[in-house]
């Protein structure tokens, strides 16, 4: 039977994550090593923690520990929510939020409750693709602005915005992730921050700050480089997104959105006909850990693990890779971001790579223009300083052999991996 | 500032779920007996097992036990539901099978792969609000047809195509509740099932099943008198969705979509963009207490414990408003559907009920045609006997209230009690 027919348009058009295709090929082939999706490492998760913690909740004492939750979260951890907000410089009360199945749930529901087919979003090249997903499925039309050194180019934001709106377009939303961004790392700088805020103002639109990764800053930068645009919202132009999935655990699915309001009551509607609510007993497992201070004991902790194998990383590419490829140091988060000579198509190395038992994520997929085919994204957060070195010389080797010319072995696919 | 002008058409129009209202007021009242949301009873979920089985999970042995998982669901799982699929009669294996974040994922799933605005979808009167918000966000039209005694009345439902397509409207999907409707608790009869599969073949539609209350039969009534439409899908025109929440618990989130291999790729892409995956430790849960024969020990209890309550809750009615009121006796499932005389608005008599302390939800919330305004739902699921009594008593002194054209208290509304 042909289905076609009965597609949507959306439907017709969706396709598969780059980053969850190379999950699916991690997870099948134990041997390669994955610098593919950004996943926290297990091993600093705090499981003596969540034992005693599911063993309180799961007592029976609070029947509603395992029932249905209100869709804007289990009241106690909107409660945290806005403490740790707070030690951020935002100042929200809960009916600001609404927790979300993860980030990437915040950011469907942005497209839903704010994108018509045809509606803009500007977003930095290159940018997360699963935000540009998310965005597409709606039918929003994303046009990428190039990023300076301190983070998105404004003179060439406002130009884009002014040609678009000359052409009679709908430009809603400026998304961006101004800490650590996925997939360059980039650290936008304080007032670069402040200018987009102004900029949005003036030119009436609003921003969606994605932000899972600003409390894993590295040694010499702080709290205060990472303040985020939401923290001087006086108007309510700012839509911001933060996750418990890389300082927690992902498998929680516990994040949150903080918006206007007006548009919090908003989300909370849509998200009812998503999925109810988002698990209680997920909520409740992260609430014990920000209430018992598990979550202040661990984010220093992660911040000196993921810096350690950042450095490993980047000393592992200068000694194997130092004249082929380019980075720019970064100063927390998960991603090493790297050019490689224009010639090289990152896609095809990807094939190679594999053959050595390697995986990243070819650069392309995070351009909504099409452009950056030699750029790549290495994921340093999962692997063991011991596992990254290896596989560092593996992909050393593969770029190595893709800069000689050398013929890919045809068998070998990302798409036969799977 | 106002947030309009920034809305799309979708998030314009979204409404807050009646049942969903329902649950927030029964959750900041305690002292009010809801009858609303059809919450599961906590005191028989499996307490004891599922600490075991946290223990187990969080062991740290499994590090991707907390780790982001597979798109389409954790394999041991998607196994399990193979297993359990074919207890009730459907050959299913893991590439017709999705896991979803509950089984309004799987509706938002269906809605936004096959559904674009002006699409019809037919659906029962009255049918389940969930499924009404995910396909009207969507902007699909939605055409009821009445109920006969055995189910959708197919003479009405085949003319009201053809009518529809007559108009050259686009009708894609039938969407029905096969075992224990919510709302109206009705079982579709056998021969019915047949027939309304023979239709969709014949006029090329697509059926949604939903089907959360199957395994919740009561005595007299067997897994034969439940078999699924998909069981006898030979064709792939059935969309399959079942869930794990009534039968061990909501706050896990777990449920399931079976469709056509090629129909559950599009939703396993369409997922990524939603919450990239369903929760890996609610799931870990889910498995276990599959493999653990936790399921299975269950399932038996809770069709005596539902059964039981809806005993009480008829007994109750019987002797308070046997002559005010009319049912049909369920034979499984959580819901009475009950009709009072057709000048009772029950909208109007909800916020005479609540001043007395006793909640429901207003029939007509599931009526998309607008009609049913005398008509609510009870859900015996939740409350203990004597609470069903006590409720039951209230909600009658509520009705002989409304019905002697008592004038009601104006300064307590539902949106109040929230």
């Amino acid at each position: 039977m042909n289905y076609d027919v009965f597609l949507s348009r959306a439907g017709e058009r969706m396709q598969q994550s780059a980053i969850r295709q190379m999950g699916t090929v991690a997870a099948q082939r134990p041997d390669v090593i994955s610098f593919a999706p950004g996943y926290p490492a297990p091993d600093v998760f705090a499981w003596a923690d969540y034992r005693e913690i599911a063993a309180s909740v799961l007592s029976g004492s609070d029947g509603t520990a395992l029932q249905y939750g209100p869709t804007r979260g289990f009241p106690p951890l909107l409660e945290s929510i806005v403490e740790l907000l707070a030690g951020r410089g935002i100042a929200a009360t809960p009916s600001d939020l609404l927790v979300t199945t993860g980030s990437q749930q915040g950011l469907d529901l942005t497209a839903r409750v704010l994108l018509d087919p045809g509606d803009i979003v500007l977003v930095e090249l290159p940018s997360y693709t699963g935000a540009i997903t998310a965005f597409r499925n709606a039918q929003a039309t994303l046009v990428g602005v190039p990023q300076a050194e301190d983070g998105v180019d404004l003179d060439r934001l406002d130009a884009t915005l002014v040609r678009l709106r000359s052409e009679g377009q709908r430009v809603k939303l400026l998304y961006v992730v101004p800490n650590f961004q996925n997939p360059t790392g980039l650290l936008i700088g304080l007032e670069k921050r402040r200018q987009l805020l102004d900029w949005t103002t003036r030119r009436n639109l609003l921003i969606v700050e994605d932000d899972p990764y600003g409390a894993l800053y590295f040694e010499g930068t702080t709290s205060a480089d990472t303040r985020p645009i939401k923290a001087d919202d006086d108007e309510g132009r700012v839509i911001y997104l933060s996750s418990f999935s890389k300082t927690l655990a992902p498998a929680f699915r516990v994040a949150w959105m903080t918006a206007p309001a007006a548009l919090a009551a908003r989300f909370e509607t849509a998200k009812q006909a998503l999925d109810l609510c988002t698990g209680n007993y997920d909520q409740r497992m992260v609430y014990e850990a920000c209430r018992r201070g598990v979550l202040a004991r661990q984010v220093p902790q992660l911040r000196v693990h993921y810096e350690q194998k950042c450095r490993v990383m980047e000393d592992a590419l200068h000694r194997t890779l130092g004249r082929e490829i380019a980075w720019t140091s970064p100063r927390g988060g998960f991603f090493l971001w790297t050019a490689l000579p224009r010639s090289v198509n990152t896609a095809h190395l990807l094939t190679r790579a594999l053959a050595h038992g390697v995986i990243f994520v070819a650069g392309g997929a995070f351009f909504v223009d099409g452009s950056g085919q030699y750029t790549l994204r290495l994921a340093f957060s999962l692997p063991t300083p011991d596992r990254i070195v290896e596989g560092v010389n593996r992909l050393a080797a593969a770029v190595k052999e893709e800069l000689a010319g050398a013929p890919a072995e045809p068998a070998v696919t990302a798409t036969q991996g799977r």
